[in-house]
């Protein structure tokens, strides 16, 4: 391969390092722009018993103001419909959204938000969401049972709005028949996405109703969908062009401030701007769930696990939104990537009056693997077995089914990802340091891939365009040019590969889930393949020679073996534009993929300071199964990536609320790792080439910030003893916990 | 047919109405724009024997000075290669472009031009066409010959660029059998399209070098491959997005401030904006040609004609451009619509110092038909024959094959649009009024088709869109929706259909020449088919039904015979995109078409005033063969904007130039028709489903501007006895000819 497999910059790297890139908040009009802002609720939960907006409406600039009056009374949801837009009788949550107003300017919208009086009666609240499934715990929702719900929604009741039990082989016997058993409880809090850019958008709805709406997304249909859902529209009557993204991690996918502006901007005629506070963005947006994790374990004395019963309570936030998608998910990577013959799974998912958690960088991934895989460490400890081994004992193979997940499973490098991050950290050959311990822990994802299309069009000068509706967060528009170059035999910078909106891109999935290049590269892919046919059919008839006798390469078609009989790409393309077929173009669609496993494997070297707690990460090596690496660059920089986002959530994340308020929703009290806290990351790629994926490439943006917290967890336990079992791994806890074990000073 | 053939508002009217929609000059960006400047030459001929920018480039708020040593050294042109972007050693036109300025504002722009020095050393010039051809004529391209030439270029010689005589049959022996012979000598003058918005561009290179262009333009694949050409970059570092269009009819095709905006902004580093003025427009744009016409034709006393000779000479401007095209156009339509066994056309097009004509609707058809359809005229009242009889004589036929634009020809209605038109005007049963008048015409024209493609996805809510680059000028894009939505079974409502640019859009051709639908639409017709078929396969599936059992109507998919089995658009959808194949989408391509012929009859009724030469219409009677007219309220339409904008180039408009500067280049000047002059014009359509036209529509655009000179000429005569051979048909001319011969008063 010629061009898949190169180091190759990102296609769009000199606008964005220039600032030249339009990201959501730069955009403007010719006309005038309002500025909106959003009424929260002062209250984690209350009941509404008047909004009187008369004073505000009033007031000398503003444009318009909207409450749930001006939306349908439906309410909305994919999986359950407990959701209004607007709160028309309730507030469950700080921040609910319950008027919006446009005004002239910022200053005026400010003070036209203090004049909507706001009558609340207070109500009891719950955070926490064990909490939350107690039988005197407040109902978020008094009528969960009656609202409409999806086939595979179960065991609704009080403010459980899912709960699964699974079992697989007999689990009684299996903790039975074990020499040990083991069992523990964790805890992984709210994290949020913190991409550096807030929401923000910029809606106009123009005479016809139409509304176009450009925002930092990740996936542009997927936002269609919710706003012509909430206002009841026809999907056409939304145009939704994403703007440049200052990050994403799962957490542009759902509408926040879109359907206000939009009411705003119908309302008040012009066009309405509203751009997030950091502060309104981490109290509201789309977090990470916190989760409450039971992990019990029966092993044999050689190591090998023969049960393993799991509990998992999400606290999904005072709406089901995306939560169940992630619940599902939890499910199938519970286990961890063992082949376990007895289990037992039950999945919580339970409302709480916090924002509706939604998806972050594989959902679920941390928490679960902070429980598991801290927990293997344990058993390996305790039954005085290398933790590298043991996990090498147990793990799942090549046509493995797992509990959940299914299979058999296709391309499955869990050992041999082990045995590369060991073999990369010198495992086992580290001299022991005073306050220095190691830690390793393996990640487990799975990469789907949903339906997609993308196409290919040949230019009259033998250049190449993509149509892609692909949202480049990490370099995937690069990716998917280097696939269709390659399939047509020409260079990268001959092939133009840009974001199309709503209107005009071939429907994409959405830019997340580790799916974006495997869905849509593949129909890429399949359009690209479509057109080198198209250019082989057009050259034969004016070559006199066979279809399958052609060869394109190097920007031209000719004659197998006889390089001077052939065309270049321009001179086809001109010629079926003259006399053929017309434009050589293909747009092609790929299904839905079924699951497929990837794996990361963390090996981190840690310092602690017995005297503050702080921990230092010395060096870090991550090995990853990536499949093919399309672009090897661009696939170190999202495990780099990944990793030192994990690292913020091992060590210092974590989203603190009383009484429902987040308390730091500022990066100064919320504290995210930059490139300065971090170490230098060693990335090491496992390729093989996958089933499926273009070219053989696997999802790769998710599975390295799996085992991060697990990986220092264990690392801290190795080098004081302190066995943490709540993130983040604080300094106070690990003093703490240094102190009760006696080795604290 | 249920959606075509229905008389719907155009989709974007409300917009168009209500002022929402961005032309050219309103698009704004994020970052602050940079007004640009060109600096035309003053003379119409003369070598460059300095350009000094010094002193504008140190202006304070100037950002950037171009000229032709900002553009690579290589002369460009389809046909001959005999242009350059800025003047490099000779302007050959008042307002040839000999350098651009951007700066702060305007003030600042204007004040730069003028500190530019420009040696001149002014040479003669020509802007007559037969002047032109004159062996003393001043030379505009010395080397003509060396410049590179298409193949079909021939006869090229001093300033003349292209001369090809033509000969079918035996032109002299038709002649000598002849029972009579006339000739006459025609002009029409230069005329312009009086866009209502001038030309008018903003271009921002970003930091990789890549334009994008925002131009309201007829042909944004044009203006991408012209700007490449120019400037030597591949297609894909072009990006043209065309905005909405205040009128193009031809002269938005060929790239006027387009390029120096590029060259700006990419000097600059900012964005430039270019808004021509009206007399800039007038002066440099793509104007009509000028032409000079020779009409000799033989006939029997019965009416038959026996032999033609037409001599064509078309005032092409400095340079070849388009010129070619119209000329072979020309050459096509010379004989008019009429079997004549014995034809010679000599076809020159020659270099003049004015403006590079281009196409303006229906490029050299009212030219030709004021000559020839007067002649007709003429030759009836000598033969004292009926002018609609003589017409039926001799008109061509299904399956004629016409000298030079070959056959068989298909779908030709000449004879019952003659006859409609003649029996709505009630035709010879007018009574003889004093000075009022009638007079006939029948207009001809070749409807071609170039390869285009566009695309139909169908959304997850069962509504459908369309991908196209279709600009919409005359409700092209409406029409198009009708094609798509009466395919797939839904509502003109349940399609959205808007124009991409040259990134996002299939290949589309130019929306001119009135093709456009019948180019796109086969196009889109094709897609939809495709998606229709794809419908049916997944619901066949699901319905365990037969794709081919399946109706695909009123929004569902059900098997015939029983419509209570079947799935909405909308679940078809989602079950394609869950299960099946992925999104429903399809991008279909259409190759060229052969020309067929399109007739317009008209009739029209004026009154004169002897004192004053004036003319009023009094009554206008227009049919048209379309086909099937896809949306008839849009036909009829297009139809009345012929033949109003006709009747300003027959009695009211003309570039007059001193020179080779024009001295009326303002709508107080150069008056055109409006609204409050035209007279209600009564359509009539001959609709027969045309062969390769999608649901049998055949292009409309322009047959309608074709006679109405001619037309009003003939009723002048008719009314008065005044012959004008020259457009346009001033009261001046009139009263001249009233002198001449006695009858003026």
């Amino acid at each position: 391969m010629k061009v898949v497999g190169q180091e190759l910059p990102r296609v769009e790297i000199l606008e964005k390092v220039t600032g030249q890139s339009v990201f959501g908040a730069d955009v403007r009009l010719a006309s005038p722009l309002l500025v909106g802002k959003i009424l929260g609720s002062p209250h984690a939960h209350a009941r509404i018993k008047n909004i009187d907006t008369r004073k505000a409406e009033k007031l000398p600039g503003v444009k318009a103001v909207v409450t749930a009056r001006d939306f349908p009374p439906v309410k909305f949801g994919r999986f359950i419909q407990d959701e209004e837009y607007f709160a028309r009788d309730k507030v469950r949550l700080v921040g609910d959204k319950v008027a919006a107003v446009a005004a002239v300017d910022e200053e005026t919208v400010e003070e036209a938000l203090r004049l909507i009086k706001v009558d609340y009666e207070v109500l009891p609240a719950v955070i926490d969401g064990l909490e939350a499934m107690r039988a005197d715990a407040p109902l978020i929702h008094e009528d969960c049972e009656r609202y409409w719900a999806a086939g595979l929604v179960q065991g609704r009741k009080g403010n459980i709005l899912y709960h699964k039990q699974s079992l697989h082989g007999d689990i009684e016997r299996g903790f039975r028949e074990a020499d040990q058993v083991f069992e523990h409880r964790f805890f992984a809090p709210m994290v949020h996405q913190t991409y550096i850019e807030p929401h923000t958008v910029l809606a106009r709805v123009d005479a016809s109703g139409r509304a176009t709406v450009w925002v930092p997304t990740q996936a542009q249909f997927f936002i269609r969908q919710s706003i012509a859902e909430i206002f009841q529209w026809p999907l056409i009557k939304v145009r939704v062009i994403p703007t440049e993204i200052g990050g994403g991690f799962g957490g542009k996918m759902l509408p926040t401030v879109e359907p206000a502006a939009v009411a705003l901007a119908r309302k008040s005629g012009m066009p309405v701007q509203i751009v997030m506070s950091r502060a309104e963005d981490f109290q509201t947006a789309n977090p990470r769930h916190p989760c409450h994790m039971r992990y019990k374990t029966g092993v044999m004395r050689d190591g090998t696990i023969v049960a393993r019963e799991i509990e998992m309570v999400f606290g999904t936030g005072a709406f089901c939104g995306n939560g169940l998608v992630i619940g599902q998910r939890a499910e199938m990577l519970a286990t961890g990537p063992y082949r376990i013959p007895n289990v037992k799974i039950d999945l919580f998912c339970v409302y709480t009056n916090h924002a509706n958690c939604g998806p972050y960088r594989a959902p679920s991934g941390p928490q679960l693997a902070f429980g598991s895989e801290q927990q293997i460490d344990i058993i390996a400890r305790e039954l005085n077995l290398d933790p590298v081994e043991l996990r090498l004992k147990n793990a799942i193979e090549e046509g493995d089914t797992t509990p959940a997940a299914g299979g058999p499973l296709k391309s499955v490098h869990a050992k041999e990802t082990l045995r590369k991050a060991a073999e990369a950290a010198g495992w086992g050959a580290k001299p022991r340091e005073k306050n220095r311990g190691r830690g390793i822990a393996l990640g487990y994802w799975l990469v789907g891939g949903m339906a997609s299309s993308s196409g290919v069009k040949l230019n009259e000068d033998g250049t190449v365009s993509v149509l892609t509706g692909v949202v480049d967060l990490s370099g995937t528009v690069t990716s998917l040019g280097q696939i269709v170059a390659e399939v047509l035999g020409v260079d990268l910078e001959d092939v133009h590969i840009r974001t199309a909106d709503s209107d005009f891109a071939p429907h994409s999935t959405i830019s997340a889930g580790s799916q974006g290049l495997r869905s849509m590269g593949t129909a890429a892919k399949l359009a690209a393949e479509e057109v080198k046919k198209q250019i082989a059919e057009v050259a034969a008839d004016k070559l006199e020679a066979e279809a399958g006798d052609l060869v394109v390469e190097g920007k031209r078609v000719y004659v197998r073996g006889n390089k001077e009989k052939g065309l270049s790409l321009a001179q086809v393309a001109q010629l079926s534009m003259a006399h053929k077929r017309g434009p050589i173009v293909s747009v092609q669609s790929a299904a839905q993929f079924p699951n497929q496993p990837a794996f990361s494997v963390h090996v981190a070297d840690v310092e602690v300071e017995p005297e503050t707690g702080q921990v230092k990460v010395l060096r870090y090596i991550a090995a990853q199964d990536v499949g093919t690496a399309i672009n090897p660059l661009s696939a170190r920089g999202q495990i780099q990536g990944s990793v030192i986002q994990g690292l913020g959530q091992a060590l210092s994340e974590a989203c603190v609320f009383k009484n429902g308020k987040m308390l730091n929703p500022t990066f100064l009290d919320y504290k995210i790792f930059s490139s300065l806290d971090a170490p230098r990351v060693e990335v090491h790629l496992v390729e093989h080439a996958a089933e499926g994926g273009p070219f053989g490439a696997k999802g790769i943006g998710e599975p390295s910030i799996v085992p991060v917290p697990a990986a220092v967890a264990n690392a801290i336990y190795d080098a004081v003893g302190a066995r943490i079992f709540e993130l983040p791994l604080s300094a106070e806890k690990i003093l703490l916990a240094l102190q009760e074990n006696g080795k604290g000073q």
